[in-house]
């Protein structure tokens, strides 16, 4: 018989993960946290999510589900008396679904090499990562969250680059998002931060810091 | 005054495109087909979707969706009494968004090299499309569609396949969905291609490979 609960396979340093983590505070769900050695993945994760072997997994009376995004749509599905997570108009709903697209496929992808470039090469790419944002930010303003006054469905989304890209900002050196280049996306990670669910779940900065230094090493040096 | 009324801007040979005139035609609305000239686009698709400036968009009473999945999404929560696209059940949901993300992301990446591969290279794409697909087959298994019973939202999503990947056979010379490998999504093609928005809608088949013909050996000189 399957387990009752909810279980949430994960890794502490992941922006993807914790996503899932903010929806289901959001919701009150008590959940139970395994943290996943991604270089020696467990057995149960294997199992749940034999298609990608990504984490973040939902599990939830014992059915697994996959993709974090996927994920927050189903807490908010399942749990649907709880906090509104996605817009309730069908249309406010396709375009947070877009722009979630958007930033998981052009801006993340963007943002990744400012990660382990140096030198003019950063300089470009910065300038990508920046336009990638820019582009984003129309979505944001006029407005506190994405979501309107309230953090929602494309703040879980994208509220990682709040604490994240100055993270990855400080290892590599660039810096993206600016008051010049970026002020309404700047001004919007301070209220990311200041959210409760956000404020109880993000992992310690130097912990972070310094793993995400040593990945940079070893990329630099492979 | 936004013009009332349901506009799809698309491209004849898309099967991207074709996914939004499914979910309409299945739920029975009337709408505007209007084809774009992909090297001469129209001043109305990009001003609707100046984001990325691609078919499919669609617009109703106005306002204006783009990317095709999250299109049909929107068709089946707008028109919500008609035809059930979207499983009902949340977990049902979020396995179809799964596999259309996995269809999407990780099968059409390994489709497309297909098209343009020769010789040795050739036999390498076509086997790892195959792993792909078989790995999505899983999800068809013991089923008339992906859907169930009826045809659905992931039938819409990867429906493509039952035309276009013959065509790309045909165009290329290789052979990716057999009975050997591929039994079980090899007889939904059929099943698919007798569903009934399905046959209104495919695009004649000589054009089509007239086009792809011609895309290909273009590709192979540049």
């Amino acid at each position: 018989m399957a387990e009752k609960g909810v279980k949430v396979f994960g890794m502490w340093a992941s922006p993807m993960v914790i996503r899932v983590e903010w929806a289901l505070r959001l919701k009150g769900v008590v959940y139970e946290y395994v943290d996943e050695d991604l270089a020696n993945k467990s057995d149960a994760l294997l199992r749940h999510n034999p298609v990608t072997k990504k984490v973040p997994v939902l599990v939830h009376d014992g059915e697994p589900i996959a993709e974090s995004a996927i994920i927050v749509e189903y807490i908010d599905e399942v749990w649907k008396d709880g906090y509104p997570i996605m817009p309730s108009d069908p249309y406010e709903r396709a375009q947070a679904r877009f722009w979630a697209k958007y930033a998981d496929e052009k801006c993340n992808a963007a943002i990744y090499p400012v990660f382990t470039a140096t030198g003019e090469a950063q300089t470009k790419v910065v300038h990508e990562a920046q336009q990638c944002l820019k582009t984003l930010e129309k979505a944001l303003e006029g407005k506190k969250f994405f979501g309107g006054d309230d953090f929602g469905y494309l703040d879980v989304v994208v509220g990682w680059y709040a604490y994240w890209l100055p993270i990855i900002e400080e290892v590599s050196g660039a810096k993206v998002v600016t008051d010049e280049e970026l002020p309404v996306l700047k001004a919007w990670f301070d209220r990311i931060l200041a959210v409760d669910v956000v404020k109880e779940t993000l992992p310690p900065r130097d912990k972070l810091l310094a793993l995400n230094k040593a990945r940079r090493e070893q990329l630099l040096s492979a």
